[in-house]
């Protein structure tokens, strides 16, 4: 899977992915108020609003981007309704050719890792049949439990060709509690898991890239960089660029000499740009314009950071 | 609500927790054969084949127990209408007076924290109204992200009364991996954790319990003996008990001198007890039966157990 992110990373020229990350807030009140007229203002209202909001930004820039990650919980805080329209997201977006990014943040072990893994990147057994329930291409993944908690993800990465990003450097100010502590053999936690993700990965080459990727916040710039070194198989999930304070400058180190090697997330800076005063001018009616242009602008953002 | 579990305990005489954790192969002929002739061999139809099997166990074991811990990824595996059976289980459990510890093991930060603690154990605000979308009682939660993955569920808690249990020592043998490690402040990554769980839960205390609990594995009780120090004030939820090898007298390190202070899970060992040799003479017909036959000698062995 890594080896078709990466073409169509080169093929737009945008290490981009568009964080799908819809909260009612962000929703137009003109869609809101269509969604509720027809389902009240009740969960399947919610979820119906999600998914119209989201389907408008996702014709507005699927021609300039590889790939979406829809986050989960913005989904699962609506309930079933709400894991319907991620549902419908995922779909849609395979549909227009984009990769999907499944932001789950999954991590368990044994056959309940398992279940996790083929109901997201898997395929599930029912009689004679079989089914890919969620269906997402890449998921996010917890590395807490050790690898119990990832071995049935990378068994599932083989089998379907899918990939996972591991978390190892998470851009929140807290993410230093455990994750900068620093263990007697020298090395960092951030530092250890990126090791194991390097070897983890080894099993699922293509190439000069793995299936097995990792996530490492763009507010933590040197970290990145150090951790560049230590997975050079992995491509690096960076999000924090823009709403959480990374910028273009900052990301440079995350990408490999061959320009790969890093894609970045943008969720709020693009799907509510119509609320930044910068493209206040779109309107809310036009709000889907508006993500266009905050994504043409990331790219050449990010594009003339790298050319430096 | 910790005071609400402790109540529960003490009633029933049961420090148990009965793990919800249907797979298909649990599930008798029988029941599988209605589900699929009536949704086909479907996600729908395994939805509600792991339904049916839920519910006639808990119909078997309610009145021993205090709580049930539904494992969300063996629900997710069906997608959205394994989702449905576990909203349908979680709803079902409260009706005949159960605690339902929600074991979804979510972490992330921010808005995305505040929605899987909005979704989870808290509201969802929709125009004017407002939902509890899954509605458990408790949840389980991964600290890899440090304070900011855990706060807005200490919020929830405090909102809406609800609980969580911190995952501190997995029961995996891979756990050690990462949380075994020792920094330099000479203190393992689970003794970190541990003394977080202590902070985090002195807001929300009840007497001698906090709503924060966490999560230390029956497999580990050397490490449980030393964290039952670390958090005084923590409700422990050990899973491990039976399939995974811990025994009741591995568990008596666990609990505080008042008896309380932990909740033993069981999932397999107690739902698949007709498939054990030892309740083999039950049946599949009266699989419930068996589970039934498999709380009580839990109850046995850890009540034995800890009045030595």
């Amino acid at each position: 899977m890594i080896e078709r992110l990466n073409e169509k990373i080169k093929k737009t020229g945008a290490p981009i992915v568009v964080g799908l990350d819809p909260t009612l807030a962000f929703v137009p009140k003109f869609i809101q108020d269509k969604a509720f007229e027809e389902f009240g203002q009740t969960l399947e209202g919610a979820g119906e609003a999600i998914w119209q909001f989201n389907k408008a930004i996702v014709d507005a820039v699927y021609d300039l981007i590889p790939a979406v990650k829809p986050q989960v919980a913005m989904y699962e805080q609506f309930g079933i309704p709400g894991l319907i329209a991620f549902k419908k997201t995922i779909d849609y977006c395979h549909e227009k050719g984009l990769i999907v990014i499944g932001d789950v943040k999954r991590g368990d072990i044994g056959s309940t890792c398992e279940a996790y893994a083929a109901g997201h990147i898997g395929k599930v057994t029912i009689g004679d049949k079989s089914y890919c329930p969620f269906d997402e291409d890449f998921v996010t993944v917890n590395p807490y439990l050790g690898s119990d908690g990832i071995k049935p993800f990378l068994k599932a990465c083989k089998e379907n060709d899918r990939g996972i990003f591991v978390l190892v450097k998470t851009s929140n100010p807290s993410s230093g509690e455990l994750q900068d502590l620093t263990t007697k053999a020298e090395k960092t936690i951030y530092e250890t898991v990126g090791a194991m993700v390097d070897q983890w990965g080894s099993e699922l080459l293509h190439g000069d890239y793995s299936d097995v990727g990792a996530v490492v916040g763009a507010t933590y710039p040197e970290m990145g960089a150090a951790l560049r070194k230590v997975m050079p198989k992995a491509c690096i999930l960076v999000p924090g660029y823009g709403a959480q304070g990374g910028k273009g400058a900052d990301l440079v180190h995350f990408f490999n000499v061959d320009g790969l090697g890093a894609i970045i997330n943008s969720s709020r800076g693009i799907i509510a740009a119509y609320k930044n005063e910068k493209y206040a001018s779109y309107g809310e009616a036009a709000f889907a314009d508006a993500s266009r242009a905050a994504v043409l602008d990331m790219k050449e953002d990010i594009a003339s950071a790298l050319a430096k």
